[in-house]
């Protein structure tokens, strides 16, 4: 999936929504008719079944790491692929519909209350963990004593006014993919699924492979195998695209450490 | 922490609340006075202030992988150590005040929502997401046209009738360690909290070590540090005890490899 190839016409572009989401804002990235889905395996269903479709969900987040529903449907679906990568720098603001109100309870989805934390903690209010930063916002704008957690583009989608902003503690960085069905072999960087023998030196001599290729892994993470209690797969970046013959041949070496082994193509960083 | 520590008498065991959670049931393996926190956090922040306390906390389940609250207070609070693990398996139980009544909303914590999803499916009622499974009890108890996903022990702590059982979708694991400021140099296996050099085969190279002194990983997960976007530390855990000679050479000779090398101590396993 070229960048090309995301700007094609009649596409559709699904993203986890309500409207007003963090994701939503990142899937305005891919041009085509932009549609919300329930959850992050309804986008990628959607894209599954439907011809011309695209996804954008998001993969990791720099204060509290990987998105799990995100990375197991990427191991479990063999025939999606990723495309390209957005980063998108998350600003928390506080939104409230009556800027003068007392503001007595504060929306937002779990993650973003919890990386704005030390933050909120200077504001007496309650605390309620709701589905979606979007979804806090829409809440906000039923009750006048309270106030969403969510960011400027939501506030502003629904109306909101700001009336405290850059709440994250620290930097927070959310990296989108977008998914397809086609695989890319051209970008900066490669993303790879895989499991390991259960023995000692196992994930070793996987990242020999790597070692010896001199090809540096940007992002390594396991996730527990459903179902199997205290299994693994690993969720591999790396610099560098499968159309390299170095990579190619990295590769190629992999099947004799791995078990399982899903290269899910090679992609561009896009900075939003 | 030996589990003759763990018996002494006139201790104090911090768990994350409300009564009737998981990780008040696993507690109860730990004697001594049972004191509910509010956070992950809290139950650290208790165990570093008082002397002869002791946390349990969750660190992992089967299904949806590490705790993050958990992992990151491990790695930044240097006093603290782990002296024992507790593996709990997790039966999601339906309970409602009255069980005759016809469900509308089911309330529980968003991971347990998510380890039921395809058991809730086929039960068509609103899901609402709150901050415990215990406090989904006590939403329950309140409303006859609510139920709550929680344990069975949480349902008979509050006195709610369970009307459907095993609605976790597989077998659900929930590991859990207890924390004290003492480390524990004997046990079945032993934590390590660890950051290398952030160039190609840093991770590598640390496996390297664990790789020709024959010691068996059984856990290796990464976790971003906060403020500092794309920079990870790693959490290992491994067979083998800080006492056992190859293992306290092997660790020894991390520190040629790690940044920063945190080693949390040694401990037994006990199924609850």
């Amino acid at each position: 999936m070229s960048t090309a190839t995301i700007t094609r016409k009649n596409s559709v572009v699904y993203y986890l929504g309500p409207k007003g989401s963090f994701s939503h804002e990142a899937a305005l990235n891919l041009s085509g008719e932009h549609r919300e889905a329930n959850t992050i395996t309804d986008v990628f269903k959607a894209v599954l079944t439907q011809s011309n479709a695209f996804g954008v969900v998001p993969v990791e987040n720099s204060l509290e790491g990987p998105v799990n529903e995100t990375l197991d449907n990427l191991y479990f679906e063999d025939e999606i692929f990723v495309g390209i990568e957005i980063q998108k720098k998350i600003d928390l603001v506080l939104a409230t519909k009556d800027a003068a109100g007392e503001i007595k309870r504060i929306y937002s989805h779990p993650y973003a209350l919890r990386e704005a934390q030390h933050s909120l903690s200077r504001i007496s209010a309650q605390l309620v963990p709701v589905e979606s930063t979007s979804k806090a916002a829409t809440l906000a704008l039923q009750n006048s004593e309270s106030a969403a957690l969510c960011s400027r583009f939501a506030a502003k989608l629904y109306d909101l006014k700001v009336v405290h902003e850059n709440l994250q503690d620290g930097v927070n960085i959310t990296r989108f993919v977008a998914i397809s069905r086609e695989i890319s072999k051209t970008g900066e960087k490669t993303m790879l699924l895989t499991t390991v023998p259960h023995r000692p030196g196992g994930l070793y001599r996987l990242l020999e492979r790597f070692y010896h290729a001199n090809i540096n892994l940007t992002m390594i993470y396991s996730r527990p195998i459903r179902n199997t209690p205290w299994h693994y797969y690993f969720y591999i970046e790396f610099d560098g695209e499968i159309d390299d013959r170095n990579v190619s041949s990295c590769l190629s070496s992999l099947s004799e450490v791995a078990n399982v082994l899903k290269i899910k193509g090679s992609y561009h960083t896009k900075k939003a």
